[in-house]
């Protein structure tokens, strides 16, 4: 697990760009460009890290979460489910969050279809990065409207500074973190990792 | 390859559901909750119509092609790109194309980082339908501008009644549909397959 995560952190160290104090691109390899190499690695990480715990769904909000979601359903051998933005014509039966766009700065609406979520559901909520929490709380929050268990929350990177963490710890469940940042320095294109 | 397309073939058939003359609804296992279990036989199919072509890029556009354009880049063992919906405040350097998005009806900007598609790189443009070929056409515009050479486009799904095979046919390449669909009745919710 310990070497996956070198792994993880080495490849962000030499291909994420700093574009801000709180941007990290990582357009290259996960989030535009996606390096299948990368994201199997971090799928293996997470994947890892709950097997055994029963997990029946990982769920993530689209468009950024869906292929470390589905590497990580993939390994488990469960279905992905992807909240998706706006409620298109054919979805039925709705759970539905309004959240600020971490990215954009827009309003968007979470949308779930309740058929896939039940009581017997054991949810994995997986994204690219956590940073505010927004988004995983969102999730959670319709986790157990949905009356399904949350089992935990897994993220590829981790933006410390953003203070996910704390936001998410309400849900009293692991939060896994696989290369977590500690801080970002646009002037010199610096990465700081915490010490695992 | 047929016995692959024949299983997608009853997938559909018995998981589908018709929701409009030109609607079909994929939800339960492509669109909304993915099962990678069909994700993996769309993309072996489609990895296996292109092997030995020298693809070097895998080209969808998010959200609904973004994993099946990952299962068959990881297996062709290149690299994915997903057009993004709108520019994120990280992307630099621009493609850009305007569609009406086929299942919402609103105008979406697609945007590509040009740093990502140059002369050298062979595209294979995948998605999960093919209907007014819209999104494909304005994907492989995108490809011309980048001075990169189109391979092909692979489907898992055709809507046939929807001409989208048309409008591609300009761009003079293979169109790989792995099931095509000539019809669709919502009175009685069948599908009505071609003859392969």
């Amino acid at each position: 697990m310990e070497e996956v995560c070198d792994r993880l952190r080495q490849w962000i160290a030499q291909q994420g760009q700093v574009v801000g104090p709180e941007f990290l691109r990582v357009d290259s390899f996960l989030n535009h460009r996606i390096d299948p190499r990368f994201v199997d690695l971090a799928g293996e990480g997470i994947a890892r890290a709950f097997a055994g715990q029963g997990i029946t769904c990982v769920l993530t909000a689209e468009a950024a979460g869906n292929v470390i979601a589905y590497e990580v359903a993939r390994k488990l051998g469960v279905c992905a489910l992807y909240a998706k933005k706006g409620a298109a014509a054919t979805m039925a039966g709705i759970l539905r969050r309004t959240i600020e766009s971490p990215t954009k700065g827009v309003p968007v609406e979470l949308c779930l279809s309740r058929e896939y979520l039940g009581p017997k559901d054991r949810v994995l909520i997986v994204d690219d990065f956590l940073y505010r929490g927004t988004t995983s709380a969102a999730l959670a929050e319709m986790v157990q409207e949905a009356a399904a268990t949350l089992v935990g929350f897994a993220f590829v990177i981790e933006k410390r500074f953003g203070k996910g963490r704390e936001i998410l710890a309400r849900f009293g469940v692991p939060i896994v973190s696989l290369v977590t940042i500690t801080r970002l320095d646009p002037k010199t294109g610096g990465i700081e990792f915490a010490e695992e």
